[in-house]
């Protein structure tokens, strides 16, 4: 993937947001991102959890950090992460 | 506005993240409002503000409590409650 | 509003996605002003009804414009802008 | 999977919206599908390509229905399906 420049897609993430300090954590996260990430998408899906998509375009390492920085915080269930590349960047 | 059973719009956050307890506050909030609320949109306008966008459908004096509420929160700089009927309910 | 050099907020549209061309249109302008477009969110209100709310952030005047000429196109039922300062550019 | 009732995801596309018909057909497409999408999150990624991230909940058999329709629509370049389950629905 060493001429793949830019890539586009998002990370979904499932979490229980009742979970001492997940938002913050996860929102903090995000902000030291800002470079990748496009906006997020939340939905409320019961009382206790949320889906959280987040719109990402750029490098995709960053993308792949992002993701992995996300699934290690604690209360998180689930995370994917979906990219392709947008066309840019490729030899 | 008493025939009116159902609108559609949004209600606009403009807040800083890193106040305490703000994000936990905000999404409490919102998972009792799940009747109206559909998503919300989440972007990181830099290292401290948030721009949030919650669409919503249904009740409008649901909308309106909801927006109430999210206004009433300590750190929430900016509120605005846009509305419009679906064309569901008008007499 | 002369010192204002950046806002954040959204425009909110209600319209018939059958209208003839309405979502070829809507999405030519869009393209048009990348520049202030983050995101938009899109809500399939019922079989016509679509709710679209576009997130912008970025130069005030071409906000305003973006709203105008969505307002303007045939077959959007509502229209309504919604902006705040996000701190930068006041003197 | 015949005892996972529901599914909470969402469906990725990338496509050029300047192809004939293309934006019309997915919009009909997800306004036949309202059973299980919640909001769609669009990015302008440049002056043709568009990335589409449609927030699904309900059953993953119409989830996977929905990704397929979508994915069959000449002129879009990339579809992935990320689901998880949601908790309900688990004997």
């Amino acid at each position: 993937m060493e001429k793949i420049k830019e890539v586009a897609g998002c990370v979904v993430l499932i979490y229980d947001h009742h979970k001492r300090d997940l938002l913050n954590v996860l929102t903090d996260i995000q902000h030291d991102f800002q470079n990748v990430i496009i906006s997020a998408q939340h939905i409320h899906l019961d009382h206790h959890n949320c889906l959280e998509i987040i719109a990402v375009k750029g490098s995709p390492i960053e993308a792949v950090k992002l993701a992995d920085r996300l699934k290690a915080v604690k209360g998180v269930r689930h995370t994917t992460l979906s990219m392709s590349t947008t066309g840019k960047g490729l030899a």
